[in-house]
């Protein structure tokens, strides 16, 4: 299963015009659909809006753009109660150059995929990761942002696949641990829960923005701020989270071992509480 | 004129699957055309080639791509002896996720536009330029590529489009003087010619390799390094490069006044003798 529309209409292709294909000048979200319902959709449709605040870009009104979702979702001829869709919202096709003076008329996908859930044992014993060599440039004007610059994604993502390894985490070009390829990262460290910054690069998940949401109403507070590899290094527990697969305990990054421990298995339980039934273990 | 083929065949459109799309996952080059013949063709090569290598895509051999430039010249119902060719090199189609574990098949598109020749003017008194807001991040894993990710640029140069003038040049996130949104920068500061290093962030230009090779060949060394914004206000001359309109002198930026010195000058008399014949006013 796999099948793309374009602003309703089913579809295979785009203009070779586009400027998402010609400068990544565009925004997408990767929503998880369960019980054939978006879920964090709110905060899912706030991103992509902020997003194309930041690029200039007019997103179609949201009820256009549920509308659309819930038609590919009505189309397809696959079950797709629980898959995922990808919602794409490019500046559309502009004449050659990089600048747009006037706000183009944006072109948004929608693509529906399969869920890959995961085996038990990665929500109860931890998942393996590495340390990317790649680098993410530091001072993004679009730090947060789900933009379709994902470049850096690409390189680490591939060096993660090479090592056999669920998710490679990586720093910024100052040494500052930021986030997954694909998840946000939280430490708990003297049993206070921090999140790197993505205010210089990195991407505001959406799931951390839950996971935050949850703890902090449940009176556990996080930190956000800058993690150095030492410090992650010497972390007592970590974990991941990201839009399809909630919260994951992390058991190893390259050498280093990690315990699953109390606050991790707490903010797995919140979340489970909260709409997020992968993470009932 | 705007017409596009897909390796060798004339095409409209992409695959939404694609990664250039999808990712930005590839390189481009935007390549002049006079003559009938690509200008610069073995740095646009080179540095499409070195571009591809450092994305881990197998491009098509420069014969082919050759082969397909001048199949698209060929076919062109517009006059182009003289136009702007634009190659993009993507990674191709591949399953939904950031990794590529194997090289994919790379897509490659070949556009032809038309040229858009200044105006003597701006070659005998310089251009107005304005320094952007928008500021490069730092420590880029794909510095001095030309890849598919150009947001920085869509919103510097969005920029300089509103506030009217030729160029806008940027500052990365640590202040440094890197380079304009579809040009090159030179100054001459106390009759030394500088030009920013391309190592953490902007584009390695072909024209900007053209000119230090052409520089240094008539005995007139070129520095790469740092410059501040204050060292850039200071200084006596400013010019542009890039591929489509070779070399420029810069006349002001913002408030600031330069004027077109000596080495300007050389510069672009060497640049006329050396295949660039806009340079010659």
């Amino acid at each position: 299963m796999s099948a793309w529309f374009r602003d309703g209409v089913a579809c295979e292709s785009i203009p070779i015009d586009d400027r998402g294909l010609q400068y990544g000048d565009g925004v997408f979200e990767t929503i998880a659909i369960r019980d054939g319902s978006p879920r964090l959709w709110r905060y899912h449709v706030d991103r992509l809006v902020e997003g194309c605040k930041c690029l200039r870009i007019t997103p179609p009104a949201e009820t256009v753009l549920r509308g659309w979702l819930e038609h590919a979702l009505r189309s397809s001829a696959a079950d797709v109660a629980d898959c995922v869709a990808k919602i794409i919202v490019t500046a559309g096709v502009s004449q050659r150059g990089y600048g747009r003076l006037s706000p183009s008329e944006a072109n948004t996908l929608v693509g529906l995929f399969p869920t890959m859930p995961l085996a038990a044992d990665a929500y109860k014993d931890g998942v393996e990761t590495i340390l990317c060599r790649t680098r993410l440039a530091c001072g993004s004007a679009t730090a947060g942002f789900k933009t379709l610059n994902r470049i850096e994604q690409v390189l680490a993502r591939s060096e993660c696949l090479a090592a056999g390894a669920f998710e490679g985490l990586t720093l910024d070009a100052d040494e500052r641990l930021i986030c997954g390829t694909m998840s946000n990262v939280f430490i708990v460290s003297n049993k206070v829960l921090i999140t790197p910054s993505v205010e210089r690069s990195g991407v505001a998940g959406v799931m951390r923005r839950h996971v935050i949401d949850c703890l902090e109403a449940a009176g556990i507070s996080v930190q956000i701020g800058d993690i150095t590899e030492q410090e992650f290094n010497a972390a007592d527990e970590v974990f991941l989270c990201n839009s399809q697969f909630g919260v994951l305990p992390v058991r190893s990054c390259g050498a280093h071992q990690f315990g699953v421990g109390e606050l991790t298995r707490r903010a797995m339980a919140l979340l489970a509480g909260n709409g997020i039934g992968e993470c009932a273990v």
